[in-house]
């Protein structure tokens, strides 16, 4: 049985102590907790980001591992501080919505706690840094076995993030960006399954109409369609950023039209 | 017993190789030991700024950790590399002062060695990479159990950084901002327990006047005053950089002027 | 005997879900694996970066350390996918070349065996993400001792990176600057052993008298030579970039031109 695994994402970067600070308060109360990074590089406050963070990559994570999530614009608010359990793998996050998108790709029903027994927190609590007095304590004690019903209360209600869906109208699907990497590739919401045999994506004023299966199939500088790793419609400029070239970003409208013949 | 936990903090960035060849390093004296990054994100050669950092974090760690921090522009120099025990925690540092301020917070009376035993480093030692051929093989060593006075000679004198402390005056207090997070949030060295119940603070030809416990209570784009999470005199524009917004830095003076009526 | 021990060296940043998504796959094969960052940090698809890197970290590794790297420009062509096991170090990386340099350094003949056993992976295999889907996993099974010969087939040929190699020449030696740190130095081709006792180096129009130890030694805003942590020819300005300030790059010719009296 291997030492229990804590993973943590924040929107905290790495010039400042506070993703160590969560590092250390975990080791505290677990000294045996084996730490993981997942990012520290969410954009400030982005929920949304941490949440497409979230759900393409926790899914991979097996069962028992619990992931700290601290991009918390809201703290010291009385929003709440959650525990969630959803297939096995348990998150603590702010009632912001982040977590669930992932827990959604877990479970059908997530078991969420409102986490509100304070006994189990770093005192003195601080207004504006409950992921280090708070949500890595829980985690650390959830680690050495504390049962979900003594870290907190169960809770019937939580916030959700307006998640943008595709929609099917007639002529054609409406979706728009959803997240951009670090080559400029963008991912669109629109499903793999959704798509025509044969489509032009708009966006921007642009038609792509060349669709292929790798970066490496698209001739340098011209705008493709592919599938991205995560199943979902991608555009892309081989060897270039597709968000600079097409002058695009998160929450760009993409246009997807079917056509007769096949893609070049 | 978990297995020896070793931390890193440097300013190395994480494009180069040499925060990995510390990772090597260590590994190949103690395959065993746990490592951690805190951050390889402290700016370059910035001592004050490191000092901060570990301040701010390294107390939350446990008893037993190790901790290797490599922020060195007199590297190569006479300056002597050390070996910190502070309230059980062990420091492996360049003797400039950055692991001072954290020690401090751990025990009233550190205990000190020079690194001074070349049988415990890598060979050939470069001029330009101690941390390398020192601090990480130091740090190996201990953890395997080799006694500090087997790796150094006890030191009674060390470098001390100028830490800007506040000073009362007639009238109020004088202080400075010490460190930038992420956010953009101004944090000083005026201790929570010097304010006075009502005050204004000044900086950079801006006078704020209104006190909040959360950032979520300031109206957007209004300069506030709080208590950062080190417990601190924090300036802050809640969902936006005060940084930026008040054209301030480290160094920036901060006065605290008190007032007879409270703030809003 | 530690759990198996399996780097992370990729060009992903840390702000997409990638580099998360390895680790979760990992960990989902083998949960006791110890996994460690190396780097998210290569620039995109800079496959001689990344060689550089490995090349300079890779050798402080204990032997069955296991390192997974994904610079992938090529990812979903015909290009092969690697392991490789080189001085008893196990590498699993695209054929692109970024591997051998080290390689080279670790054993005069390393093993290689191609990919190709689609039991070994993850499914359904995206196009764009070999990474998550073969490597990934192929790092993971090996971790838990399934034989190279069950991972792969062997291979007899791979790609090679054109990796500069500094000529002699007449009058003095001709190299190229392989790297440039966060720091802005500037890492050349050229070995120490090369060096003649006294020289001059030229680059960019600029010629360079003195070289010293270390990088204190210099005075502040004097470009000076010294010998690497790599062992070779550095060009550098004390509390400066010398990239900014002498305008070179990455491959930016440097010539060493013997001298007869000593440098100052």
């Amino acid at each position: 049985m291997p030492d229990p695994l804590i993973t943590l994402t924040t929107d905290f970067g790495e010039d400042s102590p506070y993703a160590a600070a969560l590092k250390g308060v975990v080791l505290g109360i677990n000294p045996s907790a084996r730490l993981l990074d997942l990012s520290h590089q969410v954009p400030p406050q982005d929920v949304r980001h941490a949440a497409w963070f979230l759900a393409n990559c926790l899914p991979c994570f097996p069962p028992d591992s619990i992931h700290v999530v601290v991009v918390d614009p809201g703290v010291g608010t009385d929003r709440a501080l959650l525990l969630v359990e959803a297939g096995g793998r348990w998150l603590l996050a702010p009632d912001n919505g982040c977590w669930e998108p992932a827990a959604r790709r877990l479970a059908d029903t997530p078991r969420v706690w409102r986490l509100d027994r304070p006994r189990f927190w770093r005192h003195p609590v601080s207004a504006t840094f409950h992921g280090r007095d708070v949500l890595a304590p829980c985690a650390a004690h959830r680690s050495l076995g504390v049962p979900p019903d003594e870290l907190g209360t169960p809770a019937a209600a939580w916030a959700r993030l307006r998640w943008p869906e595709p929609v099917r109208e007639a002529g054609g699907i409406t979706g728009e960006v959803v997240f951009i990497d670090r080559f400029g590739n963008l991912i669109t919401n629109v499903p793999a399954e959704l798509l025509p045999p044969w489509f032009t994506a708009e966006l921007t004023g642009h038609s792509i109409m060349r669709h292929v299966r790798t970066y490496a199939e698209a001739p340098p500088g011209t705008p493709v369609t592919l599938i991205s790793s995560s199943g979902d419609l991608e555009i892309a400029v081989n060897r270039d950023s597709a968000a600079a070239a097409l002058k695009a970003g998160v929450g760009t409208p993409v246009r997807v039209l079917p056509r007769r013949e096949p893609q070049p």
